[in-house]
């Protein structure tokens, strides 16, 4: 597909083109790559508490407010591949989770994430009770917040670089199968 | 020193009250605990491009900025450590690191730092243009985005779980004080 607004366009340090998305920024500086990488094997390749799919619908979420365009839509096409009988999920998550056909409770984590992402003297102690109520454990409030921190970390890091992407609709489907299939070690 | 507006407070999850600060989300999700050490050694405690002291100084400016009371205090102290000569320059550049006594290149990274908080998006082509003319390489540019991106991710972690800490002046003093000498993995 060809993409006329990125032509002639640079990110704000040398980077190897070859290389695409924030690849090319763990490339630039090779020892952040494993931390990194562990970091999202451990909070985003589990299923315990949190199922795979909902991790990527709060990461994807929480990239869309932060308007990183490269993010939400990766992490979008990771998590609908888990929601796959549902196929506009993740588009009316980013847009209107309240009336999404997701749980009570991942509303209300959705809120706590939403929070997080302004800052995280957002989330308020009635945030949280309410999220218990809906049945929320202690881990899956902790990850959803550390979710939602990690990647407002991502969308300053990729957008604070200016990294350009030269991705498609496509690429960033088929990056998504294979980042939901095989994990980030890959 | 008794600290009564932190009495009977407790953080959102329920954590081990016997582990100061950070610690104790570490301990309650022991698995992160290595990639977030490892992380910190890589971006922390390099003496290559910026120092360790001005390493520090953009992470306890960045969580001034965050309000994150814990974070730029306890990194406040570490930065302190690496400016012994100047006993009042921390504070300073958090209150006004235009007028500190630091280097054209060290304002101009605290600039682009201050963008990376906001958000990704304010950091402009024009601003890390002006920090290459004061001197600042690709990797010093790298660092900063990187550094400022990750106390977003840890100010809005603490915060955002409600973490209450019992620290003194006195033992941020010490703590501070042992990562300037022995790092992030003690």
């Amino acid at each position: 597909m060809y993409c006329p607004q990125n032509l002639n366009k640079m990110a704000y340090i040398q980077l190897n083109e070859q290389i695409p998305g924030i690849r090319s920024l763990l490339a630039f500086r090779p020892a952040i790559a494993s931390p990194f990488t562990s970091l999202m094997e451990v909070l985003m390749r589990r299923d315990e508490g949190l199922s795979k799919g909902e991790r990527e619908l709060i990461a994807s979420y929480v990239s869309w407010l932060n308007e990183c365009s490269l993010c939400h839509q990766i992490h979008g096409e990771v998590a609908q591949c888990f929601y796959s009988e549902d196929a506009g999920l993740v588009q009316k998550v980013k847009e209107d989770y309240q009336n999404a056909s997701i749980s009570d409770k991942m509303k209300a984590l959705l809120g706590i994430a939403e929070s997080t992402q302004k800052g995280g003297k957002y989330v308020s102690e009635a945030q949280v009770a309410y999220a218990k109520i809906t049945g929320a454990t202690d881990v899956e409030i902790h990850d959803t917040v550390l979710i939602a921190a990690l990647f407002c970390m991502f969308n300053r890091y990729v957008d604070g670089l200016g990294l350009v992407s030269n991705d498609t609709p496509e690429t960033f489907r088929e990056r998504g199968k294979m980042i939901a299939e095989m994990g980030y070690g890959h």
